[in-house]
């Protein structure tokens, strides 16, 4: 499985935001196939006394089409997102995005279109800065 | 845009089915996006007074990994249902896949749990007699 070009980014920004990275990947094994979440990662949340898990899949949106980039993260979400309900029903999953992307390409209305109809949680984050700007949830 | 190898085979087995195209293919228009499903359809249904309008688009599931094939197939059908219901919200979108598909890989577990929680609605269609074998609502 090849790396997504930000993997270790989003992967040094969610340390830096105080979340112990658990799995690099996350494996979700059903029948006899399995598939490769980018990361999966843990935090305490003081406030609700309780560890919120995540599972995070980082897209970077580098080829010449934008539109097919995202059918390709819209259809992993899906798939992923999908096989976590059975596996595991408590860790949210998240679509990592660049800020670039999330500012020049995710206000288009094909985005938007789409979020309104496919609830889509997404960490956006500074690849230079190495740090997460927002979380959609 | 690179026509699925089976778009004829489609074709072909809707109008055996009695359908009209009217679209090949069908365009959506989205700000300044476009993108293109590949087959639009409509019938008169004798029983509803109705003339029913669908879309299609036809995935041949050859690639080595048939998870990718079906994350790819997940995107596009997820955007173009999504861009639909504002465009054409009373035409039906369905994925078209070959009997082979539908009967060794749609029946695994990885494929029937991404369909319980996503509604696609599929044509399985038999390659070689270029008929359409069943409807999935």
């Amino acid at each position: 499985m090849a790396k997504d070009i930000y993997h270790e980014t989003v992967k040094i920004a969610l340390e830096k935001d105080g979340w112990i990275i658990t799995n690099d990947p996350l494996t979700l094994s059903v029948g006899r196939r399995d598939v490769f979440v980018d990361l999966a990662a843990e935090k305490l949340i003081v406030a609700i006394r309780k560890h919120k898990q995540i599972a995070v899949e980082v897209k970077s949106f580098i080829n010449p089409s934008l539109v097919k980039d995202l059918e390709n993260a819209l259809g992993q979400y899906i798939l992923y997102a999908s096989l976590m309900k059975k596996q595991y029903p408590q860790r949210i999953l998240y679509l990592a995005i660049r800020e670039e992307i999330f500012v020049d390409f995710f206000t288009e209305e094909i985005v938007t279109t789409v979020l309104e109809f496919n609830p889509v949680k997404i960490i956006v984050f500074n690849a230079e800065k190495e740090e997460i700007i927002k979380w959609i949830e």
